[in-house]
């Protein structure tokens, strides 16, 4: 009878129907790709009853596979207790990422229901900010004092199999006689090390930490500038608290450059994935959209100072949408530029002269390709050289402003703490419509004789 | 005197008085965050007189600090003999990358000059597409005999310290009689083995392999469903032939999202910073633009159609911008909601159906409040209800074609083979600016006689 089921639909009768091992059986039968595929047809209910269906340890599996925000809104679905088991299974920063797309009275209640230390590792992690060394590191690592040889340390390694079997990081780090951070040894030089070696002698000592509190770009430059696979991080003590993978540095560029992309196209108010209710997603969209379409009106008001000119000179009615897209198009050329430059650290917040210098050339040029381009398709069009002149001149004029304004607020966006992936396309077409618009309809209005409809 | 300089400037005249240690001491002071940001202030040409001032090592480490684009420019100005002594520093697929960017006939005189064994490695990554498993491996990796015992493999580490060093990889390959890949060693479970343990008892016999040909996006997809450091790349003979990292898998991931994000605001034919020529960035730009101009002007001709409506009732102008930008605004919403789901692979291209009835419910509700918000502000406006109703509808129902548009057309363009996120936008642009006008002007007409100004 499960022939004629999706793969969504099999997994979700066997869940409800409690047959954990039909359940596991499909979930091996579909590689990581159809899997991922076919669980994304599932809304939050029920993935939260496939989720609850099967052991804690495969759940946890699951949900590292799946994207965050699905993730979190079927756990939110879950009896705290039932949650509580699968966070236990989690990586400490999985923990971390999952707690903090809850609705914190799940959250709260998942912490309560969660063994002792595994809500404490929680906690801690989300006492940083989601992108700072401490909000991105793991808690699991090996520390041990040293004074210990290599053989006690192999000792303590070999005991703790279980414990250090799934640890990403390759280091063990040495501790102090109070506990704090003395030295750090890579695994490869251990394997090296002779028997009796003390870890003092093997250890690279005192090693580079970062405090918990360093924000995300600095983290890149330091990755950036390093090849170091992990680097520890201490609290105001400089007692050791955590270790920051670059995988986790890498994953968390990713986030960032994907949600510039999504902020880009007007996707702002956090993940959307088509899974989740139509009212989230028109909410979340139509809040964007509502800034959108007052900024729009106040743009276009300036045409509406200009009906008499427009009347005279009814053609330039067309000309007015291109103005105002094309120079949007170049505007964000230079927004595009300006965001990949800051990204990049080769650009800084207060250099917004020699930004817009350089914008400046390219302005020009541009601008008197496109002008002459679209004021020749104007004289062509109506046979009335003045009307190409106005309307060249126009787009010229405003590509240079396009690409000043595009150019620069980046910039001074971020310098006044402002994200520009967001706020920088909303202000630039804005201002260069009202540019455009302007210096289309008040050109025209200067050489209304030329270009009047008889 | 060289207080007043800039940092660049320094650098600058270092290198080019061929004060070798004064330009060593100038980077030295500079933390990683300035190096780069200096850098980024000189064109090729001063950038290739650093480098070349530069032991080769020193030089290796700067250009794996600097965006790739900058460095291949700069390693283009050199002699083919200092770069190639330079190529020898760098790790294998730092190399590749290198390569890639360079001028076909510059990199073939530094590949010529190269030693042969660097030449060579070089030669067998680019033979692979750089979005493939051969392309993103590197060549360093250690692989024994399995019929060795770990005490062989200890000493054979020992014996090679330089060579393993910088090894990122934290596996050690074993291979069978004819070099066919046979199993893996963790350096972990190395660290914990007894003395003399054959290695064939110890490795994890027949690691899962890709071959090298495997593209990025199954890449993804195969670290996001599992755990490890590295994957072995296999040729077609299964002889072992690299080791793709999930660094550099995440590097690619990051890599992508940044280039989605440039292309979506219209930076499509390549990296551009603002260190390069004026007139590549400007013909870059450009050539964008031009076809932008061409599809503006044909979804404009659409307005030129009904100049007897808009004479009629210039009013409408004003709202043919703002119905243009909703329009553009909504539909790419939707594009960015499909890349995103097309890049968690939570969505197939063939899902057309799906996608656009999930989009269809929120068209249908923003449509709706959109249309009428500007329904009401021209209504407003103008005093006339029916000029309300007509430009309300119109964004309503364009609003809905957006977001069916803007949905579907990433999924149609992937199938295709086209890039979806370089296409959608204008895509989507010039058909809904077509459909808004024509809804507008077309409602306009038929309403002539209510909306007609006296």
């Amino acid at each position: 009878m499960s022939k004629d089921l999706n793969p969504w639909e099999g997994l979700l009768e066997a869940a409800e129907s409690g047959d954990l091992d039909r359940l596991e059986a499909l979930l091996a039968a579909l590689d990581a790709e159809d899997r991922i595929h076919a669980l994304a047809h599932l809304d939050a209910e029920d993935l939260g009853s496939v989720l609850s269906a099967l052991d804690p340890d495969r759940a946890a599996e699951l949900i590292e596979q799946l994207p965050d925000s699905h993730a979190a809104e079927a756990v939110g679905e879950l009896d705290p207790d039932e949650a509580a088991g699968i966070l236990d299974e989690l990586q400490s920063d999985d923990r971390a990422d999952l707690m903090a797309q809850l609705r914190p009275r799940d959250a709260e209640a998942i912490l309560t229901a969660a063994a002792p230390e595994t809500a404490e590792s929680v906690r801690s992690l989300l006492q940083y900010p989601p992108d700072s060394a401490g909000g991105l590191m793991i808690t699991e690592y090996a520390a041990v004092p040293a004074s210990w040889t290599t053989q006690q340390l192999i000792a303590h390694l070999q005991g703790n199999v279980d414990r250090y079997a799934h640890l990403a990081a390759q280091y063990v780090y040495t501790l102090g006689a109070r506990g704090e951070l003395v030295g750090v040894i890579p695994l490869r030089d251990l394997v090296l090390a002779r028997p009796n070696q003390p870890l003092s002698s093997l250890m690279v000592p005192r090693p580079l930490s970062i405090p918990a509190t360093l924000p995300l770009d600095e983290i890149f430059d330091l990755f950036d500038g390093n090849h170091f696979l992990g680097i520890p991080v201490v609290d105001d003590d400089a007692h050791m608290i955590g270790v920051l993978l670059r995988e986790d540095v890498d994953e968390a560029r990713v986030n960032r450059a994907q949600s510039d992309e999504l902020k880009s196209r007007g996707i702002v108010g956090g993940e959307e994935l088509r899974s989740m209710p139509l009212y989230v997603r028109s909410s979340r969209r139509l809040a964007w959209l509502s800034v959108n379409i007052v900024l729009n009106v106040a743009a276009a008001s300036v045409i509406a100072l200009y009906q008499d000119t427009l009347s005279a000179a009814i053609a330039l009615a067309v000309f007015l949408p291109i103005i105002s897209d094309m120079s949007g198009c170049s505007g964000n050329q230079a927004v595009a530029v300006s965001l990949r430059e800051l990204s990049l650290g080769v650009v800084r917040p207060a250099e917004l002269l020699r930004v817009w210098s350089k914008e400046l050339g390219v302005g020009c040029i541009n601008g008197l390709i496109l002008g002459c381009l679209i004021g020749a398709v104007a004289w062509l069009w109506q046979g009335n050289v003045a009307l190409g002149a106005v309307v060249g001149i126009a787009l010229a004029l405003n590509t240079v402003v396009a690409v000043s304004i595009g150019g620069t607020i980046p910039l001074a966006l971020r310098r006044f703490g402002f994200d520009p992936a967001l706020a920088s396309s909303p202000i630039l077409t804005t201002v260069t419509d009202m540019c455009g618009f302007f210096f289309v309809l008040s050109f025209a209005t200067f050489a209304l004789d030329q270009i009047a409809t008889p």
